[in-house]
């Protein structure tokens, strides 16, 4: 039987299905509360020892939200509704299942988003101590199985061994998840909106997150057939990595700028700077946590990044707050955050916030070769107003003797007004298409929405054609174009976007060999 | 003072402010809970009787939601809290409040959309008992006052008196809201997002709702200039009815054709039909309201219209639910609904519901002439599918023996991607640009959001070479082109149309004659 879905990251995994929704096992209730408490008490205990060893591999990202369930997990306020139930006679999974659902109904009550995302924090957490409670072994997938359900929380992909592969198949999910970039960036194979649930299905499947889809009970033909794309697939992987120290050209001997997209200063020190020709994208909202960052802390997390790449550019993007990504203090709850108060927008609302980040984008540009652009711009007015602060910031640390430069200020293209015309904003130093919110925009299909993912295609031909134009405008004035959305790093997409004009394309870092390899197969 | 806002339904309102959110006058105890009693009763039967006189000159729409507070403030399960409390020793408006808080706080609580709206007529209900207990007369404004606080409820606009003058003035409100709509159907002067909150205000003001500001406290110089402008609008309105019965020329004496929008059968009942070319546009989700429709109840909606308009062409447009109409049991909750599920993309994925609306059009079509319009179609595909639709349903009341016919089947051009390729539509029979919409997405800018209505213009200059690349290719192809949205009514945007190529708009009833006007005085 084959379920066909939408593929989230590319690869091939073969093995056991492991059920992500199942219940805990059947708890097996002690004599006394005494014995209950001690129970729970080491459930907890193994949970947090769980999560610290997960702390000690996992990236800064990871560990932010491994460290806050470690803190809720230690927390006395959740847990001692729990150990007061075992004294009043209930046995240590319903007390603290009863506990943290109170809790969680609390959360997902509120009217701000970014408490009702922290139920599904507690619900992994509710999950993980039951778990442990029954020592199930429940919430740890074997090695190499395929995780399926209906969607999948960042903390089960962080805790799960991908060193023996293993893959993911979702009924609901999304490509734009957290989870689909992880699993983009560490290569594990996802398919996300299958057609029909798997569940209640057990023994081996096989997950083709190449073309996005699973088949259960394979018949000895299928798993030929499927083992044959399989190997293809890794032979294509291996040759691209014998592009990764070359110049991306054609077939034809064409050369294509490729550069690396990068969402935190940490993931540099993965990337050898000889194997790119900078970073097209660096986003900011990493700084923009738990609280608003100070100009000491971006400054030095952009110099970083400067100094790691030497003379090669790094462009950074002013904060695109709003949209999927909520800053509390910052952002605002809004019915179509998509179309709403985000990215330049949101600084032109909130000065104070966006001096702060113009200050550390000036005094950082000495130290490399930086440039800085504007996120979701859709006239020229906005992209007026942002070049006037960074000239006002700029004289203001000239008359404190600050050392200071003004970094080339260019714009992305995402907002289709912008595509369509734009000519009002050829004072821009350089144009970047942000292909993920062009196409949500062109075809007004969300892209975290499945049930629209079928009409959010790069390939559309309206999405290609404005793609094109704004290319050849760039040509024929002078300025730069370049595209930093995922489907540069696509090899589906790729020759589509060489055939549009584009010679500058940004990708992310796991995907850089494969988009040099696909370059090579092309002969424009 | 002076305070700048968005028109959201021209004219000019001069007279005294009435504060929208001041709370009720202060209640005075009764000496038992007996009378403490009859006093709660009182003021319930006298909300339920100010409602029941509202229903008798109300609209369907309107009257559906004063017949649900009735039925609400009838309900004992509602108000039977409220007497235990009395008798447990709280004065009559304590004990109520309370009632309806908890109620407010559950409907708050909960994850479906719908139930949360509803809280809103409960606060409604809450309000208008506790102005009766206390007899403030609260919530009632003085005929010809100028209403003004952070937004206005749709049954506070219907219990209103216009008939001598009066306005709105809101902090937040859209233009796009149900009230704005109704002030534009009912020529009352309307003006949202005011910069400022005009709280803790009294006296005399002016209010400008063709350029969007209010002046408060004036001097005797703004109420000359005030008045004089106001004036001139009422002359242009006048004139502008003398255009009412003629067909529409531009000065150059280049024929536009002019429809009317209509959002439900009874529309029509105020419009003669001798003043316009028919009907660009009727909206179906009047049907969709607390049940789906079945296909009798719609094919009788459709049919009264086709026959009021004798050969004139009725344009039909499928349900275009989602986005901002959520239906119970049709629509879905998602994060972006305008980027989501939303019109032909919903219909076809809930084909039990869209073929009974596909047999009631083609059962209607014998009786006038029909044509029958997608929304939202973003691919050929869409399209395809919709129409392969119409066809197996005529195949089937044809082997029935049923009278039909099939109508021609055009498109709404709203999404982008149909604007930017058009080409790929040209099997349409018409296209019937969406300005609202198409804006919406070429600007990303949600049309109902306050923060980013500066953005939301059809006259931006990527708006507008959009539609004319769409004229031109009906032009160059055959394919009738007009426009249904607001723009078309708006005589600030009627010459730019114009310019782009347009010859046929579709505009609501009530802007009939002000853009036959608009029309007259442009020189293409």
């Amino acid at each position: 039987m084959r379920i066909e879905g939408v593929p989230a990251s590319a690869g091939y995994a073969e093995g056991p299905l492991f059920e992500l929704d199942r219940p805990p096992a059947v708890y097996t209730s002690k004599a006394t509360p005494e014995e209950e408490k001690a129970s729970l008490r080491a459930a907890i205990g193994k949970a947090v020892g769980r999560l610290m060893t997960m702390v000690e591999t996992a990236d800064s990202d990871a560990a932010g939200i491994l460290e806050f369930h470690i803190a809720m997990l230690e927390d006395d306020a959740l847990s001692g509704p729990a150990f007061a139930s075992i004294d009043s006679g209930r046995p240590a999974d319903a007390a603290w299942r009863q506990a943290l659902d109170g809790e969680i109904a609390g959360y997902e009550a509120s009217d701000q988003d970014y408490f009702r995302a922290r139920a599904g924090d507690l619900r992994d957490i509710r999950d993980q101590v039951l778990h442990a409670l029954t020592d199930d072994g429940g919430s740890t997938a074997p090695a190499g199985a395929i995780l399926y359900g209906q969607d999948i929380a960042p903390t089960r992909f962080l805790e799960t061994d991908w060193s023996s592969g293993g893959g993911i198949a979702l009924k609901a999910g999304s490509t734009a998840s957290h989870v689909a970039m992880l699993a983009r960036s560490r290569g594990v194979p996802m398919v996300v909106s299958l057609r029909e649930p798997p569940a209640g299905l057990a023994g081996m499947a096989l997950l083709d997150a190449e073309h996005g889809n699973i088949v259960l009970a394979p018949s000895p033909a299928e798993i030929g057939s499927f083992r044959q794309s399989s190997s293809s697939f890794a032979a294509r992987q291996g040759k691209a990595q014998t592009f990764l120290a070359r110049p991306a050209l054609t077939k034809a001997g064409t050369a294509v700028r490729v550069q690396v997209n990068i969402a935190d200063p940490s993931d540099v020190d993965a990337i050898d700077i000889a194997t790119c020709d900078g970073v097209g994208l660096m986003r900011t909202e990493f700084l923009f946590g738990k609280t608003l960052p100070d100009e000491e802390t971006q400054y030095r997390a952009y110099r970083k990044v400067l100094e790691w790449a030497g003379d090669k550019p790094v462009t950074i993007r002013t904060v695109d707050a709003g949209g999927d990504k909520p800053v509390p203090g910052f952002t605002v709850e809004e019915g179509n955050p998509f179309l709403g108060l985000r990215g330049i927008r949101l600084s032109l609302a909130r000065l104070d916030i966006f001096r702060v980040q113009i200050r550390a984008l000036l005094r950082a540009a000495p130290h490399g070769n930086l440039r800085v652009m504007f996120p979701m711009i859709a006239t020229a007015e906005e992209y007026e107003r942002a070049a006037g602060l960074f000239a006002d910031e700029q004289a203001a640390l000239t008359a404190r003797g600050t050392a200071q430069r003004m970094p080339p200020l260019g714009i992305m293209v995402e907002v289709p007004s912008v595509a369509i015309a734009p000519e009002a904003l050829a004072g821009a130093a350089f144009f970047s298409i942000g292909s993920n919110d062009l196409t949500q925009y062109v075809m007004a299909a969300a892209r975290d929405n499945a049930a629209v993912a079928h009409l959010n295609s790069v390939r559309h031909p309206a999405v290609l054609r404005l793609i094109g134009s704004v290319t050849a405008f760039g040509r024929d004035n002078g300025i730069p174009v370049s595209l930093c959305g995922d489907a540069g790093g696509d090899p589906a997409s790729i020759p589509a976007l060489l055939e549009a004009g584009l010679r500058d394309l940004s990708v992310p870092p796991a995907q850089l060999a494969m988009a040099k390899a696909a370059i090579a197969d092309i002969s424009v």
